[in-house]
């Protein structure tokens, strides 16, 4: 079970959908889930479908569209949820239920007023419940990130025992460090005897901004599969980003592991999702952002134009944003002002910058971002005392 | 100098004002630089003074301005920069000059066409230049995420015997990873002998969506100042968001450390950077994006009314926010319902939720989010049934 690859769980038409100001109609679940497909994710996270008519027709329509992704529909420890779920997904090629129950004392007492006994005997059953309608199963303990290791262990052995496949450890209410989260999968790891017969899963939310960092922690400590969404969307602070996580996986060859993601699309498929989900993605994004290949400090854009290594780890081709931009501010340098002139026809000497860039400089603290427009003006201000017609 | 104090350097006013779109005057400026002095930032960046004559002035009226935080100016390893700073900084209380020089060799090569014994004599040559003019110099170490450590760590002894009194170990490129970043400040920790003379700086890029648990990694190992931004503002993807750092270290106690920040202003504070910088925040932000404290899912709002700790740690008035949203959508439950029925004044019995629940969940499915206009009409559609009214 313990192989290199990363299994990506996509979870943006589950956790991502439900987020306020979200508005997706059946149709354009199906075509989400079929981009996702083309993606390379490799289980589809398509509803819980026991909530509405409308999220189990999502469902059960995905399930009879996707070739090749596992579908997957969520559902509580409860045996009508179970058998929805299983009805839903009923033309799936490769159908997963993912069920489970809350596991810390918080959910324990304040949500289900039970007790330790009650909840594991609880989690035993869901999981043979959701058997009974297909080999895939995938068991969720609820604020996992909460809950006490050695109980934790308890349940996920017994789980699995029952015959989960898959154990999601949440991080629900997204309160874990990374080391403290890659800790509890250690535990795991080290103390649930039949640990090797199903593949740990990570989902992390991202109430103190650190989900992406828990999900990979997890990986290096033993988890293969990460439940993540384009975007980050999802429940309040959102879930972690498919992107971050792929592209940190990538990157860092040197961990040894991979998925099969196919990294040109993140950023059309980041842009599909914003505008069909109607929620927007900051500026300031790691990846998918407007601005997350652009250089705008002085400092920066000369380094860049000598040598994009100096500034950039990843190229944007690699993940099919538009190329690396370099925005002219007050804060932009000689060597960007005489790179972004040469882009529109000006090739202009050492000297000419120098006096140029006094012009800019008083321009750009007026008008901030100086644009094409801008300096063509500049350039032709600037031709006859050049050429010292008079 | 190794309390369990992490000292905040804000730098919303230059790495955060750098970026394409953003739009700020000199008075825009002033007035941020106040309202980061109410939050109790420690250290204010204001901007990067030779490089524009309105940036010179910006940083010269904020000296004048503030009284309690300490103000600084960015420079590279040149000597008119600092002069130039210097001159900017004259009225401030407490000036610091922030000099440095790229010593990754992607930067000693690409950049500067040199060679490491070159770059150690101009990084020492840079801080004794800055001293003419104030006793609190901070150096950086250009890209020291990508800089070989023991290179770094000869760097850095050598500034702080040259005076530096704070030294930034910036990962430029956004490419570490939690434990690496840690690693390096660990073994800063353990090979400089000077390290006790200066506080370590953290300057983290979001490129890989990582930056705050880098920084809070650096502290954990050693580090005592994070330098942030409101929003996670700043080149590319953004640097480190003030507003997670500072909410990890109220939240996670048990890391023993403290920040002088008042947290009741962040939302307040991340609306008008947003507002008056003209860059949004995303509504999946962490701490101050607008569904942070928001409910959805109808397992996660059954939970939160009946305990508000099983999905919620930071209570949204610590941070300033609005209250918990619980927002009705196709995938909300029927205590969600209920309770919002309340609010509006009817208060059904069960049964009148189960019938309910049915014509909420249609309306949901096409409508996405119900609303209270919404709950009126079903309520009052409903009443003479009850009644038995023909």
């Amino acid at each position: 079970m313990q192989g290199n690859q990363v299994f990506i769980f996509d979870t943006t038409l589950r956790d991502g959908e439900q987020v306020p100001g979200c508005k997706l109609n059946t149709l354009e679940k199906v075509d989400l889930a079929k981009r996702l497909e083309d993606l390379g994710v490799d289980i589809i996270e398509a509803g819980f479908p026991i909530s509405s008519p409308g999220d189990f027709e999502s469902v059960n329509l995905i399930s009879k569209t996707i070739k090749n992704a596992t579908v997957c529909g969520l559902t509580r420890a409860v045996q009508k949820d179970i058998e929805v779920a299983g009805e839903a997904l009923k033309y799936a090629k490769r159908p997963r239920i993912h069920t489970g129950i809350g596991t810390s004392d918080y959910h324990i007492k304040g949500k289900f007023n039970s007790n330790r006994e009650d909840i594991l005997q609880r989690a035993i059953q869901c999981v043979k419940w959701a058997r009974n309608f297909t080999d895939d199963v995938e068991f969720y303990a609820e604020d996992a990130g909460r809950t006490e290791d050695e109980y934790l262990a308890r349940v996920i052995e017994a789980v699995i025992k029952a015959g989960a496949t898959t154990v999601n450890i949440p991080d629900t209410t997204g309160y874990c460090l990374p080391w403290q989260y890659g800790a509890k999968i250690a535990y795991l790891k080290n103390n649930v005897s039949n640990i090797e017969k199903a593949v740990i899963s990570c989902h992390c939310h991202n109430d103190l901004g650190v989900a992406t960092a828990n999900a990979i922690s997890g990986v290096i400590n033993g988890a293969r599969q990460i439940e993540c969404t384009i975007n980050g969307l999802g429940e309040r602070a959102g879930n972690t980003s498919l992107e971050e996580v792929v592209m940190i996986i990538k990157q860092h060859k040197q961990l040894g592991f991979f998925t099969n993601i196919k990294t040109k699309q993140l950023n059309p498929l980041s842009r599909l999702v914003a505008d069909t989900m109607r929620v927007p993605v900051q500026p300031n994004k790691a990846i998918v952002g407007a601005n997350a290949f652009s250089h705008s400090s002085g400092i920066h854009q000369d380094g860049f134009l000598k040598d994009s290594s100096t500034y950039e780890t990843i190229n944007p081709d690699e993940v099919g944003a538009d190329g690396s931009k370099i925005v002219l501010t007050a804060r932009s340098g000689r060597s960007a002002l005489a790179h972004r002139f040469q882009k529109i026809g000006f090739d202009f000497n050492r000297n000419d910058i120098d006096v140029l860039y006094e012009s800019f400089l008083q321009l750009a603290d007026k008008k901030k971002e100086v644009e094409e427009a801008d300096l063509r003006n500049l350039a032709e201000q600037y031709q006859p005392a050049m050429s010292g017609a008079l």
